[in-house]
């Protein structure tokens, strides 16, 4: 197998002395045999295979953990933490476990908080941080380092990076990020500086590839549960009633497709990867005209990334863009809910017809961690140190298959998660809500 | 006293033949000497005394509680409950003590529920109800039974009380169904019918007048602290973060004022009752302005009824009104959002400024009651019942002073609950908030 | 009606400058007509009448609020807080309400907490407590000032109060903790020291009498639904599956009553104020034979107090007493599993029968006080200063028919609130659970 | 690869008539390329690999989902599903989700529920189940089939399965119920019956080998916290506060493991896997001892079966075996509680001490599942049903390495999940409390 096996080598800082772990001193570490993580220990990345097809090239990526040496004297290490980017659940026990992992099994003594994202680095004051300070950060939503988007320059940035003389810096933060920390890392090569620059992705959406999902995300996920269980009493309450949740999830609708896999209470889930339209044959209005004269109410989750395409626009609309970039999202709540206000209006006059439409969004993203994004986020910190203490640099950590492994940040950068309609979760929820498959009665 | 006390007298059925309560052969209420309430036993209406004005007339209410005798034969009764208007937690407790009780202490068989609102009388078939139906339903948020905005058409609907043959008719819903309450009553008295007409105040808004609070309105209260701790936790992780709650309350600012009271996250709460202005000295805007140098973030809740008089309206919204008949209020906190935003943009154009709206209304509404609502709701629902056994009609049951008592229904549809500026609870508001008085300001 | 109606007078410091309320400066407060509290303004303590008994005499509270003179220099004051006994959701929200409630309104400056209860006051270090320290504490539950049991020594704890220069004690605690506030009262004045000592009620049992409710009850009978929920989920879930709570209450069942009438999912509700036997005619075990013949399940909630009588003790068990002086209560939920057990076995040793009892005492009154209790709270906290201020002391405050009042501290000392069990709310207890009237069976 | 990768084989019926998936038809699942599992498709048991030796053997399952064909006429299949052992978070959504997935995806339409376990197969009537009966049964706990222990004997069961005719049989349940699953499937095939025979594997503890995690794992590592919560509560307000933790976990300590490093309230876990002791140089007293001194309250969560090997028994204790045949444990919980007040009252005997001790254990299995675990049970129920109707039997279903697999039946029952104490997150749990390694400390 080997041979076929192509390992996703890291870069790694170079011309630093190499060094015994000091795990190796700490009681509760007790290094036995199999402890340490070796250069050759690996995590396929594809654990499917059909068998009557083995000659594929496999790929594997080094698996995380504490590595036998590693390159700082952890006395001269000089951490800086940054979070860019919306809110998502976790940020800050990430945050806690970096400080904690970093004073507690390394022995290191400056670790610096960088205030408000990236623009943090050159125009604000780095707060000093320490375990005590930091010890029931976990228990609370946001990120108490405050982030922003944008405000990306990348020569300042790496100004003071070399002026402040941070040696190891932890950049948490969504794609826009992510490419972001690959310039830097970039910038920092050109420079020859021994700085060690690793990114955790930070994307409630669940929208990072080769890893298998993103801290917060089951967290949104059950906090989602309420706003579709208020929907559904709200619908189920009315004559014609329907409840209309917007769900996050820009350019994937993984909130959206779990949050009604977890539920049972959806009779249709709208996602950016699969269109859909709303008036003739096999369209929304028609479906959703069928679903009230059967069960007098429906329930309905959108994903925010969904029908941007069929939202009319205008030309502004058409234009703007976020600071990170982004196309400005149009509000396919509001959008939808005028839109199903006015069908009935025309085609129902005189009927009783009622649009709540629910928007959770920050009442969901501004949650603690629950106790299972908890422990992710503690292994997340903890493999990203292990890392960084190692050498490697211009990495990113993430469970592959349920084990933890370093993948080169440029690799994250640019792949993307999206929900595959052809996999058999898509269909579950069809067969949950027994929803039309738009695109097919579309192309059809 | 008993000459200066006055005593709100209730209408009765008249002609009916008087017969001993049931509960008198009930194993469970083995009636002892004090169990039942005799028509001398009173509620004081005011509790609080100035002792140098002690020849003030005083109001006293009908004490509510089960009567020796009653007026109806239980397996003559058919009683019909009917819900109207929005949703509040504790709708179905109500509508499940109302069906057990009546069927569990006085013996009554045949209870039907109303669908959709007064509207479900002369238009939809009634569901027949009985205790093992309603077994759960105290768990369930909104109205099994549905509920629906206007439909009032009164003599369509005291035709079917007529025709259906109803002599009990229990009614949940806000001020203007109590009026439509009135109205019913009106017109059952001059048709002559032996028909039992009673209103069960239902007002997530705590609106209501004489009564100590409404059902609903602390599981409201309860529910709002997880939106104003987003929006806390979003105004923190921001520069210069707003963090912006809209609240029920469209007349009143109960649901804001208490929520405000019980978190300690707001920093200025806006309410119908205490006139507010964003621009120049004492205003909005320079309160936040402050607020953002002191502390870098900030929270605002705002009750929807709150700033209606300053919102720039067109001519077209100076005239649309809802099926109630209540003028359609203009969105206070999608305003507020937007002219923050132009403030900012225009005071500070180039300082990082973030808004994040929070509308929780529908998921809070839509909750089950909590423990101390459902408690409430039984009560409520058994007083009245016994109220209605008893022969009163044209009244409402409620505590007064922490004691359950029987209210003219006219006088309750007359009265409106409001915020007392004057009052310390108001004062404490705006020594947790440091918030300006705007009135003052303004007038002064 | 004024000579007909006592007035339960108030101690009051006396030998101090009367000086105006510096409210009066305050601009939250803006004292206007009406904003201030008379010495002649009072809280009627009987709301309910028979109006053909008026000529019985009435008892009436000073009204609880701020006054227009007060009797301390504001720089002059060194407040002290204490809390003592079991833990009850709420202290820490009266402690911090305490501190931001004297130095915000009144300009206090020199605020201290005693740790671990009584002892603290001649053993331990006092903490000084300003508004920024205690800012979070609402959110936590416990009491962050610690404490604990006993330590009650007179004249060491008064030593303490006068070498330390305390001019105000804030004492939280249960009734053992009263009747300590009260000899604390009665020494000072011996001493003629110029301190004022005022008491707040902490017991989640609700056992304290003339006030309408202790704080933190409403958030323990809400928690209580919790562990009544799973206890009905284990019982159906099993053949012949019995779900056993014991909820807090030693000498009374406040909070088995409510947490019963809350749920709907309890069959038989055991509390001190209402004897019950197991075996023979009309006794718990016939009962519960007959319910599981019925539903193949039941759920019983018992408060602690209850059977204690009939719990069948040792010598050592007859003497033993807790630090507080309070007889060492038996487990009545351990007995209560073995004895259904034992029953089983003997009556049906061939047919499958599970209990499953639930403590969750510890779970419920460690968790944050809800939104009704921290606003009660608040209003707990600050009623008490202001009568402190004002010069009163040797006195509770407390809300009574919904309205603050001052209650002398002896009386508040000396009463109980028991059930009352010819009420009709615990008949309805019992017309909720079809329970028998064990009482009424062993009598009769 | 292939030929170093031995593929674990599965029992499939024989005999009968291969036929077209119904899917083929199901207009939602439109079966598309790549949408039918071959039975050449295999999920590797190990993703994680040392490249640097590569000649070992691996080991691979076939993979879970609908196949092409399948071996069940729907119209013929009789469906039995049976809950057997103690309660665990999503039972219901499994036999909710076998329920609709069989009628929806396979047309089936005779399934049902066995009651209390395996005795009911001989000794209670089932109950037919349908979609509309069990469509909020994912919002319920425990389960509605009800359960019981104990109850297997063979051969009557596997009578009643071929007298009732069912040709299904699904069966939720723990280790010994895996076990008796075998027994069953053996005696199937020894008489000939085509009946296909899966096992859901059930254990909140997450003890089975093989599969990645159980069902109902993540809610119970999530309630737990609300118990370490309130035990970390009652150790900081009290004076050398010790808060202890039941956790569920017979053989295992993942609960106890997940729900330490979730929170971060515990200074010390103990797990079955990881011997500890009491007295003496480096155990828990001294542990104790010392973080009392530092810290003030220290907070000690233990599963169940820790302990269990210096817990003292006295000889009724050495033989009694619960119905299942488990020996029954000793309360690990309650022995320490009162070890440790005895530690104290001997060693400090004028010193404050307390043990807050929390059973939470009926408070955690009955909630219903979390979004997490309902999602998970779905997936669950899907492949079992995917795998009996593609004549499969002798399996279980459950995902390796995130990807859902079947396994044989036997091998299943053999393996235990056991927390590895060398592993890198049992040296976190140790280093989150910073507690002694007992082990060492014992045999060093």
């Amino acid at each position: 197998m080997a041979d076929l096996t192509s390992i996703r080598d890291l870069p790694s800082l170079t011309g630093l002395h190499h060094r015994r772990n000091p795990l190796e001193e700490n009681p509760f570490f007790r290094p036995s045999h199999g402890f340490y993580i070796a250069p050759s220990d690996v995590v396929l990345s594809q654990v499917v295979y059909d068998l009557s097809d083995a000659s594929k090239p496999r790929v594997a990526y080094h698996r995380a953990g504490p590595r036998r040496e590693i390159l700082y004297e952890p006395s001269s290490v000089k951490a800086a933490i940054v979070t860019c980017g919306g809110l998502c659940p976790g940020m800050n026990t990430v945050i806690r476990e970096l400080v904690v992992g970093l004073w507690e099994l390394y022995g290191v003594r400056e670790i610096y908080g960088i205030p408000a994202g990236y623009r943090g680095f050159y125009s604000m004051e780095a707060v000093e941080l320490n375990p005590k300070l930091v010890h029931n950060w976990h228990k609370r939503g946001g990120t108490v380092l405050a982030t922003s988007r944008g405000g990306f320059d990348l020569s300042k940035i790496v100004d003071a990076i070399q002026q402040t003389g941070y040696n190891q810096v932890y950049i948490i933060g969504g794609d826009g990020t992510m490419r972001g920390a690959v310039k830097i890392f970039d910038e920092v090569s050109r420079r020859k500086l021994k700085v060690g620059i690793t990114g955790i992705p930070k994307t409630v959406d669940n929208d990072v590839g080769i890893i298998d999902r993103s801290f917060g995300f089951q967290t949104a996920v059950e906090m989602a549960q309420e706003a579709i269980s208020a929907a559904h009493v709200e619908a189920e309450s009315a004559v014609n009633g329907i409840g209309l949740v917007k769900l996050m999830g820009r350019s994937t609708g993984h909130i959206a497709l779990h949050a009604t896999l977890s539920s049972r209470d959806v009779d249709c889930c709208l996602i950016p990867e699969n269109g859909f339209y709303l008036e003739g044959k096999g369209g929304l209005f028609e479906f959703l005209e069928q679903r009230l004269k059967d069960h007098g109410h429906a329930v309905l989750v959108v994903a925010e990334g969904a029908g941007q395409e069929i939202i009319p626009r205008n030309e502004a609309q058409k234009q703007e863009r976020d600071e990170s970039g982004n196309l400005v999202f149009l509000d396919v709540g509001v959008w939808l809910k005028s839109a199903l206000k006015e069908w009935w209006e025309r085609e129902h006059p005189r009927e009783l017809f009622t649009v709540k439409y629910i928007d959770p969004t920050y009442m969901i993203r501004a949650v603690p961690a629950n106790a299972t994004d908890n422990l992710y986020c503690t292994l997340l910190a903890h493999s990203s140190i292990h890392g960084v203490m190692a050498g490697y640099t211009g990495f990113v950590s993430g469970p592959i298959n349920g084990n933890y492994a370093y993948i080169p940040l440029g690799e994250v950068a640019q792949t993307k998660n999206e929900v595959n309609t052809s996999d058999p979760k898509w269909a579950w929820v069809r067969s949950v809500t027994n929803q039309p498959d738009f695109e097919t009665n579309f192309k059809g």
